[in-house]
């Protein structure tokens, strides 16, 4: 589903791609600057990315932005537009400039793969090289996964709660019109079946849809003429809006004028629950006993749910779902866990962390993660240490290769992606489906 | 402060800038088609932004993300590989896109000033042409402005809650890395003073800040190595962050490193109140008297308002600013309120709205919007209008023309929108800024 690769400069740079380097805090470039000079920034060093709680009564979260980012680190590029900027505004000395000028990252990445569900600690991303090509990375790494997994969260939830019916996308208009584009995929990613945002799939090949809007009813002089405008051009197989005048009336104009195979009405407003029953009622009535129904007002997991014994269809979701329902972000963080005492390439790793008395402190070390299973197979418990793995352990570990030396070695395409987040979300306890609020379905262990 | 007129094409698109024409819902291009084919696709129509009611308890709205409008409406064009993904896809057919290769926004766009306040019903922008070149641009229009409000609105409850003490907007990390972006513009457009997104300092001229993050302390075997190696490439003028460890050993190996010319403190965790007020008493014994104090731990209005007697001197805010403070999307929609009965030009405008029982209703007709003030030149009522304007509103009268046959006429620098915030805002009555919930704080009136 994905598009073909996309061509490369030499450098391995995507041609026509915008570069990202400016996707950073400027403390990042402050740090390279004060650690260039102090001869600390070639320390070999580990960065993580975890979360300390999942959002209030979340039962678990779901990994989503990976292939971003490993996008976004293949063209964390300072062109000369950049340099000029920054030399400009004297962000940076001449040294660092240089130093810059030739940047490309050439560490190694480990993760949890992309669609996987993840528990507060779970080390979802691990980044190793000098301190100095790592540092750099932090704003875009976490601007991608605070984003896109609050939205394939939300997805998962929904896609729970709609129970195999489809789902569609179509949140663009009420967030950042690019961010719309990365929040179709992360739907997804997390379920959704299409989405509205021509976008998503010209960049995605997410399958789009989309038919019409009250304001083509209310171009035409009369219901019929939009009705019939619209069978004209899209054909019988259509999906008519019913909701503009009256929606039992426009119901019969809509069977009258595509005939029984008429593909379906939406309904986007009213007590929707009440309103399907009755307008399936009425297409049955009218001989249109496989038109479907779809609905899409203001909708979020607990309305979806509350229309499973509906007759609908399929379900658009838009603002709830582009907005994370209730929760927008993840609270990712993006830690130092270990570096060297030296530059010395061999110099062996030490745990570091933040520990200020009464704030927020984190866990030092390398870590490894594994998902522990019961006798059935079902997870059981997140498994996070910084030792050797335990035996048990050793073929359910989570973390991947994703980036090796700096070159990206695991992209893959976006339905393998989706399909895994379908089988993890499966192999979790049966709770972690309740939308009601609750503690994380499997505890997190530190050995 | 905004960059200088970006070079353009012959056709008025500006050179290396990506078309926006895909940041757009699927049925706009099946709208088109069906009216293309029925005849109808030329009636002279009036679209409409405005919303049915504000973020619940919340006094005000801010308009903001206009100037991004207009640079998308400018760029809305549909090149050879958009035409070719529409082609393929089948999405629309041969005569559309023939239409869509030569199109170009020609009618006119009205709208509320960048920076100005809103309330329920304000018409914040209309968009007159053809139903055809209007229609389109629904989805990215409402992208912008749906996001861009959204943030500013908390932008400018926390710039009202801060008195005058510095905002620095760091909360790129915490969203779509692009959504970032413009995060930062609207949020200076609500009154914060500088982003840490470099991002936003490139395209939006915004001023930009940081110096170091906890990985910096971390990497240095102790606190004064890292204190030491920012002051040595940064000068004493840097803001060293003192709570990686302890505040208050923290405090005094800066002073120690700095001397008592040190720029700042940072403190990120922890109770702020109780913190600032012992590391103030700290800086003063230690006689750093000039030595400013920077809190920046999950920080929203109600925060800083709670922070208004202590002694901080700058405020960071991250994810309560880019996420809109509880409120990440406004409500705004773009709905037809008039057309012609014909493709005639010169055919005139009929009223047009969905009246749904049960339902989301609108109000029909093209309309005028003004602000009514009291004797003492406070606002005293939103009031709009679809007939004439009464002869005491005219000269206070919201909307501007900002597009006039296709041309935008009125882009203006980002520091004079705002600069319009603060007087607009200003100018509501005062309890405008109270935090507490409540109704807007002057009504909307329809004549």
């Amino acid at each position: 589903m994905a598009k073909d690769e996309p061509p490369k400069d030499e450098g391995g740079r995507r041609v026509g791609v915008p570069s990202t380097a400016l996707f950073t805090d400027q403390y990042e470039l402050t740090m390279l600057r004060a650690a260039l000079r102090a001869g600390t920034a070639g320390r070999r060093s580990v960065f993580e990315v975890f979360t300390r709680r999942l959002p209030e009564g979340r039962r678990y979260g779901v990994v989503a932005g990976t292939g971003r980012v490993l996008d976004a680190v293949e063209n964390f590029r300072f062109d000369e537009d950049v340099l000029g900027f920054l030399r400009e505004r004297e962000i940076v000395d001449g040294e660092t400039l240089d130093w810059l000028a030739d940047y490309r990252f050439g560490g190694d990445i480990w993760g949890y793969r992309e669609g996987e569900v993840y528990f507060p600690g779970s080390p979802i991303l691990r980044v190793e090289g000098s301190f100095a090509e790592c540092v750099l990375l932090e704003t875009v790494i976490l601007s991608i996964l605070n984003h896109d997994s609050a939205i394939a969260a939300a997805a998962s939830r929904m896609s729970a709660a709609a129970g195999g019916r489809p789902l569609i996308e179509m949140g663009a208009r009420r967030t950042h019109e690019l961010a719309a584009v990365a929040a179709s995929r992360a739907a997804y990613v997390g379920g959704f079946d299409t989405t509205s945002d021509l976008a998503a799939g010209f960049r995605y090949g997410i399958p789009t849809v989309g038919t019409s809007a009250h304001a083509f009813t209310l171009l035409h002089d009369n219901e019929r003429d939009a009705f019939q405008a619209q069978v004209d051009a899209l054909g019988s197989g259509t999906t008519l809006l019913v909701d503009t005048y009256d929606v039992a009336e426009a119901v019969r104009t809509a069977v009258d004028v595509a005939g029984p195979e008429l593909g379906a009405v939406r309904i986007d407003s009213g007590d929707l629950l009440l309103v399907a029953h009755r307008v399936r009622q009425q297409l049955d009535e009218l001989g249109a006993v496989n038109t479907r129904i779809v609905v899409t007002s203001d909708l979020d997991e607990y309305a979806i749910a509350s229309l499973a014994a509906a007759p609908v269809d399929a379900y658009g979701v838009g603002t709830q779902l582009v907005t994370g329902s209730g929760n927008p972000t993840c609270s990712m963080v993006y830690k130092l866990v270990a570096r060297a005492h030296s530059g010395d390439p061999g110099a062996p790793l030490h745990a570091v962390a933040k520990k200020a008395v009464g704030g927020k402190t984190s866990i030092g070390g390398r870590k490894w993660a594994a998902r522990r299973v019961d006798a059935e197979g079902y997870a059981e418990a997140e498994v996070v240490g910084t030792g050797p793995v335990p035996a048990d352990l050793l073929d359910r570990q989570l973390l991947v290769e994703l980036v090796k030396g700096g070159e990206v070695v695991a992209r893959e395409p976006l339905d393998a992606v989706r399909d895994r987040h379908v089988e993890a979300r499966a192999a979790l306890p049966m709770s972690a489906i309740q939308l009601s609020r609750g503690e994380p379905v499997i505890p997190t262990v530190y050995i």
